[in-house]
């Protein structure tokens, strides 16, 4: 039987693999500079930091040597925003993958936790929007420089989520109790056909219902609801089943314009990992 | 920096994302009962066994490990013939990952090593050649039941591996030191571009230099001769190169008359190993 740490490698190497998943790396797309391969790569560098906390050990530095790990390869920042999905929920499988364990062990998230986060800023080059005046001090680009504001404010890891919302659906999830990641391992069990499969249609239904706050943040909110609209319109009709052409379209269109929508596929992956440890789903 | 039982899981994970790798499962291509998502979870699952060979662990009992967690996935056997050959290479990478260091490892194998490799064959379905008749109560679907007649003839792995060539070029490696292994990891250290692309040039050049066992055992001599005749023909003329859609149409031949070369995938799995692990090539 696989372990949680196991669950969460395999539920990002299925979330690559899924197609179409338009305007990520998938299974027959690369974009610009980053290449399936790196997401692989990053897969097996995060392995260590998803053990750690599978053992125990506390979010913050399990989650910085993930993303350690995760960018060692050519690409930069492949799965930074699904590690901090899968980190605390690999630590909550320790006891029970269940929301309330979830949001436990966000709750007991300790300033140290927030540390371990800013450094990991130091390891890639992540896309964050500009925070706002009075957060400038805690831009997270500014990684262990800010500890000691960290420190001085007694802002944990719970916190900083709670002050990247709303604009930035990972750290929603962290303040909800990681709904929509729960919500699409059901969608996932409720599907037909293989996961990665299963894994595509989910993330267009996400996408569907919620503007993806990474474009909304390098494109601006226009874009992010234009791309929302129509992966609606396609959910509506069925197109993965009854029109697939129109979605690979998609696809192909938002790789073209570097429109990215890695929020969505982060939650994904998060709702993979919640379907593979719930037993919900096989491979 | 990544560990021989790290670049041992990227090794498997680059090699079935390479493409086009006639006649395998690859990044476009799926066979009729085996998938992409199987060879993601065989990877992932082969890792305990791979990490056993990498603390030093005895090469049989470490096989038998990564076939049991392989195994755990809906599409039966996809990289048995790999982790045989990766095994004793993660555990000679302890060392140094050199021919003669291989060699010594595939040397020191014992009785108990036969007897774990055989174990294996208990875990998953592989297809094997009926053995000659004195062979017989050694054939390899007896599973454990044979394990008695290793110990009353004193049969090491590497024995096992000796009495199975000619005939099986996994076998062929392990008693000619990993020769084609090596050669493979040369062949993508001093190719060009992204590694799945040299993956899938040095796939089509070890095809096109020797017959593929599995193709001869399933199919016959003809048939593995002719489908190393038309490799043979495509990288005398760098096809991938200068032709791509010529080497397409091979691959999605092989697969519509199930002619899979998996013998040759697997070399290349573990040229990929040894080069990543030489830091030869990079992702």
């Amino acid at each position: 039987m696989r372990t949680p740490a196991q669950n969460a490698e395999l539920a990002l190497l299925l979330e690559v693999a899924g197609t179409p998943k338009p305007g990520n790396v998938d299974r027959h797309r690369d974009l610009e500079d980053l290449r399936f391969e790196h997401f692989l790569a990053g897969t097996v560098g995060s392995r260590d930091g998803l053990e750690l906390a599978a053992n125990g050990g506390s979010v913050g530095p399990a989650f910085e040597r993930a993303v350690e790990g995760m960018a060692e390869q050519g690409g930069g920042n492949t799965q930074f925003g699904a590690l901090l999905l899968l980190v605390p929920l690999v630590r909550a499988a320790r006891d029970d993958l269940s929301q309330p364990v979830v949001e436990a062990v966000c709750e007991e998230t300790t300033v140290a936790d927030a540390a371990g986060f800013y450094r990991a800023f130091e390891h890639v080059d992540v896309f964050v929007a500009d925070p706002p005046a009075e957060m400038e001090p805690l831009d997270v680009r500014r990684g262990s420089d800010a500890i000691p504001t960290l420190e001085d404010r007694g802002l944990t890891l719970l916190d900083i989520m709670d002050r990247s919302v709303p604009g930035d659906d990972v750290a929603r999830e962290w303040v909800r109790g990681f709904d929509r990641s729960f919500t699409a391992a059901e969608r996932l069990a409720d599907a037909d056909g293989p996961l990665t499969d299963r894994a595509a249609a989910v993330f267009l239904s996400l996408l569907a219902e919620r503007p993806d706050t990474l474009v909304a943040n390098r494109h601006g909110e226009a874009v992010a609801r234009e791309v929302t609209e129509r992966a609606g319109e396609l959910v509506a009709r069925d197109a993965l089943e009854t029109d697939r052409e129109s979605v690979e379209a998609f696809a192909d269109d938002l790789v073209a314009r570097g429109v990215n929508p890695g929020t969505t596929a982060d939650i994904t992956a998060a709702g993979l990992f919640i379907a593979l440890e719930h037993e919900a789903v096989t491979v």
